[in-house]
């Protein structure tokens, strides 16, 4: 069970703040489902609103990396952060997107080297090399 | 300072074990160059092996995803872990791999958005939809 | 399932440093209900003592912020250590401490843009301005 | 030295999107100073508009909790994100905004707390109680 | 559910590459049990051979620590990092390595003191004393 | 530079309070040396006096475990939460305590190990097998 309430359409067409967004997912997404985590956002509408525009912007339209590599970095933050919901729903958006099975592997095999060699690195206190610091 | 002594390449040179693991990354790297984390890692011959021929199995060779990509997905986990050491590192690599300030930028952009939906989501307890439980 | 056994009323009340913390706990917070974090830790009754100890300490009595703030800061550690039983616990608190929907949604707000600033920061590595790191 | 550029006055003066943000953070602020997150994050002139614009819109203006408490969770979130530049950054704002040493001293003691407890918890494995899971 | 397939024994079998890691761990561990971790690795054979055989090395033959002591330590790594099923795990491991219940209640005081400390620590973002600075 | 002034010890022994704990640390630890970390703390008396105690009933004193595994599981727990100071004071602590290079390299090694299992588990979203869920 949630912390907060999770709004049902019903709860959510009675919002007109809230209704405008929940169109704009179902618009933008072509498909009329709208996941829990909108539908826990609804209680603070600007918030959902501003974090739906936030999502819209970076993630859809025109974007610099395919939509697949950008759903293998939320998968990979995510996973770093332990958010099992994210992971979840993000490993599902990958896959429509055409994540294959031996690129999710190797994503989960890059995600575990990096952690691996993080936590190495943390525990050794190493001083970054000149040669990273190079002048942006 | 670091928590472990940093080998320089006369103390590698005068253990085998080592020199055979820096010889193969100058190889494999097609540069002179060795940095702070193996020279760490080298205090543990068996443990530097071991680390190094994982990174070449994942990060070198025929790969599932663009070397640039994986270099990204360890850009994630690293900032998400906090290891100072490793953003510099991989962000030198894949800009070395051809990452662009446009990409680098999108890059920030889903690791930025992706921490606050993971948060948000943490702190509202949402329970996963089924329509993300699919059957693999 | 947990990873220790969950002490029962009798069984806490067999153990006198069990009991006289349990006992505590019920005067101080004015109600029967002892919750899971209590029972786990009565396994080690030093250890139930110093925590039931510190945080009486730390969150009762005189406070220079308000109960409800506490809370709310509680709230905020738990979501980004992820830890799911705290954040139920915490926010019902605050909730009882009079945490208002509007300051909910606001706490919630707050720390999705931590997260959101926190990890843009960090993959940027950006130096502490000087102006920041005035004299205590 | 940061994986970006930092923009000074003279470079963001010249992109009108950026002298756009750079003059609002000003004006809203109060003040000429504009701190490194900021000019790291110019290089992407629409991360930048939409940071500043989330910032501002949860954190200034009518707000359901004082700015201060708002600083208080920004630090206690930093601090278990592991941001340094944050945590400075935010000490700061919120001494600025009015928290005297004793709410500092406290804010810190919460933390600690926290986070003392969040481990517990976790390495317990704890069922949440019924009781904390109530309707919303 | 997982995000990847748990392998079923008839599956694993079918896989030569995948028989014979999981003919290798039951081997080492003297059991035919097979936990999950494995059965799902098992969709990618090159990294379950990789991780099997990284832990392996790690954890079994002559070690400088006592297996109990390595446990302990993996317990510790798991909880900061928020694995649940890791905990779980490497807690039944160190039970049946000879963690008795005192050893256990204090290694979760161990762990929660060094939460504080760390959070405390980074709140002050104290500078390392010169002592703990020494040449290695 | 901190986020609190760090106490000299004429600033200490101006604060009975402060004072007492001090002496205290020197007397149990048998050093005049008073690290950064209880300088920082003093600001606040009360909580200084807590933490001391508390880490004196952890780690001194008849313990269940040996000081150096004690202090090497503070190194886990440290670099998974990323607290670079508590790793350098901890290190420096085990070495004092008696960890020797090989066993430290194998706490490398098996912090290392766990970070990559406990992401490549979080990314995989397990189930916990039933045999690690055993009655307490």
């Amino acid at each position: 069970m949630a912390t907060v309430k999770l709004l049902s359409d019903a709860e959510a067409d009675a919002i007109p703040a809230v209704k405008a967004v929940f169109d704009d997912i179902r618009a933008t997404r072509k498909t009329d489902f709208i996941n829990n985590f909108w539908r826990g956002l609804a209680n603070d509408p600007v918030t959902l609103k501003r974090t739906w525009e936030s999502l819209k912007a970076v993630m859809t339209g025109d974007t610099a990396l395919p939509p697949m590599v950008q759903e293998m970095i939320y998968i990979a933050v995510s996973t770093a952060n332990g958010c099992n919901y994210c992971i979840h729903s993000h490993t599902a958006a990958a896959k429509a997107k055409g994540m294959s099975d031996a690129q999710h592997a190797e994503l989960l095999a890059v995600i575990g080297l990096a952690a691996q060699t993080n936590h190495l690195v943390t525990a050794m206190q190493l001083p970054v090399d000149p040669a990273f610091l190079v002048e942006s």
